[in-house]
Parts: structure tokens; sequence; C-alpha cells
């Protein structure tokens, strides 16, 4: 089997635990690149954020940024976004309001948030809070207020709350009322929501689609649960040393760490006795 | 909200209960198209069967049959497939043949099929036999036999076996044994297996990146629950009067049933206001 498109997880994956790029892995990036081999990034991250790395790796394609949705080069001309649109968004900022949680909504510019009902949130919810130049999260009022001077989609909406018996409530209402979203609990006090269809497997399938290169054809590398499906579903799915379990069992493959260059050992083991592919 | 690409079903959906395309929903096909719309089907249909529905329309489209295994506007160049790999066809063959099974390996050109051990089971089997210029179905002694000498994937592979128990314990046998498949009972003495990642949905996403439309831009519309993933995702997802209750409830809208020229309504319905498309 030929492999045309490797497909990289950034944090526990790219970066060891320090958040470094080591040069092994720039250098096994660049073996691929070479041989013809396309490399985009998969990520939770947001674009800026991503785009860093993409440009340190010297990565060529688009790269697919905030879970799925939002797959670019550049900040303004995304080959695929599948956000909530603002029509929802209203509709949930309207609803949240009614409890005490703080809401983050966010897309490829910038995040809105509500103010803090409790002092102690302020510093978990500043998410991304150390590049303010990149990524600002301006603090308003009213959500709802906002939204209607600003019509805008959003890519995810994270929602804290301190008291998990009202989280539990407010996950099965916007189950129940939400049924374009897709809610996910990351704790016992937080809550991510992103668009039906929005995942990091479906913006990688799309992104291949526009390269016309069929799903085992690609190589999919990861360590977390939101990595599962792509390393589930593409013609290799590798997981990192560090990898949670259930994303292991799902892997053809298992490489060394994050810590021990577990991508620059794959990259060299797969695509050594590939030749070049156009 | 502009839709660039409309995703229909054929059973259940395009054709009435007498298999029927009625002369209604032709004309609502051509009316989307003429707007600019793009229309494919998305169907379990085998390539040579779903072409004819899509000649009858007029499609000029790729359309994504073999419950998306294989997209394509031709028998001979797929713009994407999804297959069982041969050499886990080979092992799956072996391990199958120790069970008093029926089993059928397909692809777009025919299907392989091993001696029936029972009698009253070849006529169930014998999908696509009325049509046997089109799409044959070979009969084998020994399947693993078969593959040593025919190096080809297969779309799904199909298996019937009249024990319940027997076919409890292969089902959980298949996914411990085989975690590239995913295996899903059709009835109780029934299993269809495809790639992991074969999917309806995921055949249409990769091919709207192929057309560089976004989910939010796609009408889907069926009636079954392996409709129901292509209804929830797209942005406008709709399910037929007659479709089951599990995709009624993921849909945002339920138009009329395939007796009642649901598709020609909805075709009406949703693209009369929208200006021609690009």
């Amino acid at each position: 089997m030929v492999y045309r498109l490797l497909a990289l997880d950034i944090d526990g994956t790219l970066l060891n635990s320090s958040n470094r790029l080591n040069r092994q892995t720039k250098e096994a990036i660049q073996y691929a690149q070479k041989k013809g081999v396309a490399v985009t990034l998969v990520t939770e991250r947001h674009f800026h954020s991503a785009a860093k790395v993409a440009r340190a790796l010297r990565l060529t394609q688009p790269i697919i940024t905030h879970s799925g949705a939002f797959v670019s080069s550049s900040i303004d001309d995304p080959v695929y976004t599948s956000k909530i649109d603002h029509s929802v968004l209203m509709q949930l900022a309207e609803f949240l309001e009614a409890y005490p949680c703080q809401i983050q909504m966010s897309h490829e510019r910038l995040s809105i948030s509500n103010r803090p009902h409790q002092k102690n949130l302020i510093a978990k919810m500043t998410i991304g809070m150390n590049e303010p130049l990149f990524y600002p999260v301006t603090y308003v009022d009213s959500l709802s207020q906002y939204l209607l001077e600003n019509y805008e989609g959003a890519t995810d909406v994270k929602i804290k709350l301190d008291d998990q018996k009202t989280m539990n409530d407010l996950e099965k209402a916007i189950n129940d009322y939400f049924p374009s979203l897709n809610a996910w609990r990351t704790g016992s006090d937080s809550m991510t929501l992103v668009r039906q269809g929005t995942s990091k497997f479906n913006g990688l399938l799309f992104f291949a689609g526009q390269l016309g290169i069929p799903l085992n054809e690609i190589v999919a590398v990861g360590d977390d649960l939101a990595d599962a499906e792509m390393i589930e579903k593409c013609g290799l799915g590798v997981a990192m040393r560090n990898a949670v379990d259930e994303v292991k069992a799902k892997a053809d493959w298992v490489t060394r760490s994050n810590n021990m260059d577990g991508v620059a050992y794959m990259v060299k083991e797969v695509f050594r006795k590939q030749i070049r592919v156009h």
C-alpha cells in the first residue's frame, strides 16, 4: 500500500510534553514531503495557534483546525467550515443565560465570553490568553445582545458550571432542544458543543476529497479520544505510546511516545521503503 | 442559506413502493439541476443498478453506491473507493469457512458466494439475480481458494446463518478478530460487513470535498437507518414520511411519503426561492 496523505495531531503527538517540536520530528516531516506525501495537521487548536506549528514544519497544505470546523491554509479563505449557525447560537445564548454558567463562543478570529459569575473561574476559562495578539478573548455583559449586533457563526461553544447536578440537567436539555448540535462533557463541570457533523475525521475526509486521496491511502496519527475515529478509519491508524487505551485499541500500530520522537520513528518506518508518489 | 448539493437515497425515497420513478420526481430533479444545484444519489445498491436510476434522472455527477464504498460516474474510473482489503478478505474467508454459513462477497462488478449449505437459503441470497447480465452472482466451492487466484477487494460481505446462537458468537468473534471491519446485524440470521470508515455519509462527504461544497450547503434525503447520519449532519436533513422514527427524529424536516412524490414536493419547497448558484 502506498500512502499519499499524512494527518498529524499536534498536542501529545507532534509536540513533546514540554510543547516543543524536536529537530527529528521536523526532519521526518520534510522527509515525507520530499517523497511526495501531502502532510496536514488535525487539531483541536484554533487556526492561528495551529498555523504556527504548520509554519515551523514548512507545511504547504491546508490544515484541519478547531476540531474539524475550520480547514484552511489562511485565516481568510477556508476550504471548509462546519460552524454552528448564527440563528442556533442566538437561541443557545438565550437558553444558557438562564443558567449561572460561564460560556465561551469561538471562531477562527476570536472568542466571546460572558463576564464570569464566579471569580475563580476566570483563570480556567481564559484559554488562549497567553497569545492575546493572535487570539483575543473578549468579555461581554450579554452574549445574546452581542450576537444581535454581530452576525457570526461559531466553531465551538464551551460551557463551565460548578454544579454537577445542574450540569447534568443542562446536558440533557441541550440534547433535547438543540438536535443540530453535538454536545459532550469534557469534565464534571465542563462541556463542549459543536455543530452535528463537525469532527476531526470529517474535516480530514472532506480535505482528502479535495486532494482526491481515498481513506486507505491516509496515515492518521494521534493520542486522544478525539483522534480515535480517524485512527480507526484511515488506511493506517497510528497511536502514540502515550495515547489513551481506547485509542491504542483502534490503532493498526503503536509508535513511540511523543517524548521519544514517536512521529519521527513512525515516518521513517512507514515511508522508508515507499517510492516517491505524485 | 443557499444549498448547492442535493443527495438522494434511492429505495424508499426516490422510488415509490412499486419501485417506479414518477414523472413529478424526474421533473423536480431537472428543476434543481437547472438552478445550478449538483444532484447525486447515495445508496446501498451496487453501481450498475444505481447508474440506471442516475441515467433516468439525467444526472451528471458521480454517484455514491455500495453504501459509500464506491463513488463514481462509471464502472472503470471511481473517484473514491473504500473497500475491504484483499488480505483481510482472505483471513475472513478462512475464518468463516469454519461456520455453516452462506457468504457473499461483492464489489462493483460481481458477487462471489459459496455454494449454499442449506437449500432454502438460495433464494434469499441471490440478491441481484434479477439482473444477471449487469451483476452476476458466481458460486464457488471455496471462497478462500477463489481469493488465492483473484486479487480483489470487496465493497461488502454479507453473511447468512440460520442459527441465532451461532450468529451471536460469530458477530462477537468478528468484532474481536477483525478490528478493520464494521459489522452489523441486518436480521437475526444475517449480517453485513464493510471496511471501517465506509458509510453513505462518508462517501458523500468525500465527494462534497471534491466539489468544494461544505456540509451546511448540502440537502440530504432518505428514509432508512443508513441515511440517519447524513440527514443529521448535512445542512438540511429531510426524512420521508415513510421513514423509520429514528430517522425522522434526526431530520430538520419531514416531507411527504415516497408514494406521494415526497422528493418532488421537497425540491419545490426548498429550491423555489433559491436563485441560481454556480
